[in-house]
């Protein structure tokens, strides 16, 4: 086949990938030269050259400076233009709502938190949701014409074709509510819904500096436990994404039964939960952290265990490490199937037990992950803390858009 | 950009890739015409027709009659074509060595099943194995330069790059031999090392009817218990191929330490290991089926186990079911994580107790699965039996050179 003779698809095609690939590599390195950027490509100058001239007329990239001599003259920079593009990402969880504006870089311009909307009707939550994302476009004097999408997140199971939640999550009248069509209606611009793991996991592959040939794992937990994996830069998919499941990994064969249907799920055991009711079952520690027998905000019951144990507390410190064992039990599971270089936590329910987490969870990957005389596997923690999946929610719009659209058809409003 | 400016090096990749795809629908399709490959494809008539040219010109394909009319002339149809070329499949298990040929369309031409090289000194076993290969393609007939390569499939973890095993298994003297170099160097063939039940995967997806966009698991079972998951006709790599370890999923995170390192894995409860050691602990049933207290052909005992739970016999079929649902829990976990349509039962482990694997492992995936409101996943026996790993160690070599380069670099020899 000569060169001109390329079917046309398969050039367009190739022409969009092409380009996102390029605006990915300009991405990842922060500065680049034009010459760095066809080494890292293994493309020709030229075609660097109207790749990057068509990138900067979309303002997609700007010049930054000059870098080091390598004998001629100084190379001209390029990076990623932040004001060049920013999308929104709604975090929709049992406790508390997020919502982030991020710019083309992934850096978060504006962000509000608010708690309660998971148990309003959705009609009204959505108005709501949308009246804050408008604030917030207001107030960071955001042009909406740049604004690429909003990303919703929440638990899965979900049918993304549809945008709609397919569990009773965070209430039962959430269930096959139009979640995605609605709030498109709502704020006029397009919005995806997606899993709120899978988000934290691409949004730490875009901010975290994971390499871009890694395969990373990001466990998400916050009054749940979720996760998501990218292999290659490639949000692991699966039939429908609802993928990596980590809270619903059965860690006990003969376990007590899980709402989700199975047993034994580790969300049961070491998820915050499990924790808060295990703390309430001994009085000394119940007494001494203050928690009422009918607290509603797991969170924040479980963020008072959590900060007894960082502080010392001999129970609350036996509690976390139980649960950082379990996590770890899993987490060895999560490798040994998917064969990771990274295992990165993320999620308020870390929180301020995020070391013990690390330690205990890194001891149980170094001795029974299954590829461990292959390679080793890290265990750090975000760099996006308690607001991973939103900012997770605003980067997947970025990325899916710009970078490699989204393998699911339809995903896209 | 302009068609012509497309960078040359992403042109030549598309390209390859574009022929591989264009192979690779016609190979799924068994017959199909030119038109029907454009619409599949989505590229233009006078691009598959170019393509279909240097099929044919490459002796991949030939014209295989006529179609249906739809109006005009009858389309003419196109096959692969069967002798095109030709590939090797050799499987080094603990207990037996399965050496296959397959076709271009991966049937099986010649096989040949032979004991004991594992216990051979590593050098001794490659030569015996390399001269059992000889003697299948003198006697099929087969011409060596119609021979795309072998592929040689064992237990992982193993390093791809280098072609070595990173465990003492088969024996000690395995671990870190170079068993893909010296076994080129005496068959004067590339040679492509990989995990024996990703290959059964990959066997699978070629032989049995796999759709091509579903996410899909295998399990194996011989002695040991593995597996492979490929999506959208991808197989999934990881960082080092070394994937989706069924066999030491853990089950119960407080069960019995595991020689991997980790605790509760399956295969040391639901294992032919497991189920033989249990069934000479029962007198009468150690009685009945005349097991010998020392019985090293584990493969060979579980079978008389299996066999005798297909006939009726009560013990055995405790002990078969019970591994059934340990094996359904690893299943539940396995598509929780990996989101799968459908998983496959492979390997010579599962035998004339299929049914009852099938059966059970439904019951628990239907009711376990966390995506099950989404979409089912359907358990199957494979359609490859007991020599899965060794066709899939030979379709993998035909899928890696001519439908999509393996990802992993340095993967061929």
């Amino acid at each position: 086949m000569k060169g001109n003779r390329m079917p046309t698809s398969a050039i367009r095609a190739g022409r969009a990938k092409t380009r996102g690939m390029v605006l990915n590599l300009i991405r990842g390195a922060r500065t680049i030269s034009r010459v760095e950027l066809a080494e890292d490509s293994g493309l020709t100058s030229p075609a660097i050259s109207q790749i990057v001239r068509e990138l900067i007329a979309d303002e997609l990239v700007v010049e930054a400076g000059y870098g080091t001599s390598t004998g001629g003259k100084r190379p001209t920079l390029l990076r990623v233009n932040p004001h060049g593009r920013y999308s929104v990402g709604v975090h929709v969880e049992r406790n508390t709502s997020v919502v982030v504006i991020v710019d083309l870089t992934g850096r978060t311009v504006a962000k509000q938190t608010f708690a309660g909307i998971a148990t309003m009707p959705p009609g009204r939550a959505i108005r709501l949701v949308a009246s804050r994302v408008e604030t917030l476009l207001r107030t960071a004097q955001i042009d909406r014409r740049r604004v690429v999408g909003v990303g919703v997140v929440s638990y899965g199971p979900q049918d993304l074709n549809t945008g709609v939640l397919l569990s009773p999550q965070p209430t039962e009248k959430w269930q096959d509510y139009p979640i995605a069509q609605r709030m498109s209606e709502v704020l006029q611009l397009p919005v995806r819904l997606d899993n709120d793991a899978n988000a934290a996991a691409v949004g730490e592959y875009w901010l975290g500096g994971v390499p871009p040939e890694s395969a990373f794992g990001c466990i998400y937990m916050a009054s749940g436990i979720g996760g998501g994996v990218v292999n290659a830069g490639q949000l692991y998919r699966g039939s429908s994404s609802n993928t990596v499941e980590v809270g619903h990994i059965s860690i006990d064969v003969n376990g007590d039964p899980c709402t989700c249907g199975n047993r034994g799920c580790l969300e049961n055991y070491a998820g915050p939960t499990a924790i808060v009711d295990a703390a309430r079952a001994i009085p000394r520690l119940r007494r001494r952290l203050g928690l009422a027998a009918d607290t509603t905000d797991v969170r924040a019951a479980f963020a008072l265990v959590a900060a007894a144990a960082a502080g010392g507390d001999r129970d609350a410190r036996a509690l976390i490490e139980q649960s950082a064992r379990y996590l770890g039990n899993a987490a060895a599971t999560l490798t040994t199937l998917f064969d990771l270089d990274l295992i990165v936590l993320a999620g308020p329910g870390f929180g301020p037990a995020t070391n013990t987490y690390q330690t205990v969870m890194q001891y149980e990957v170094d001795h029974c992950s299954f590829a461990r005389r292959a390679h080793p596997t890290q265990v750090v923690p975000s760099v996006n803390g308690s607001d991973a999946a939103a900012i997770g929610g605003a980067v997947l719009v970025l990325h899916g858009e710009l970078i490699a659209p989204s393998p699911l058809a339809g995903a896209d409003t």
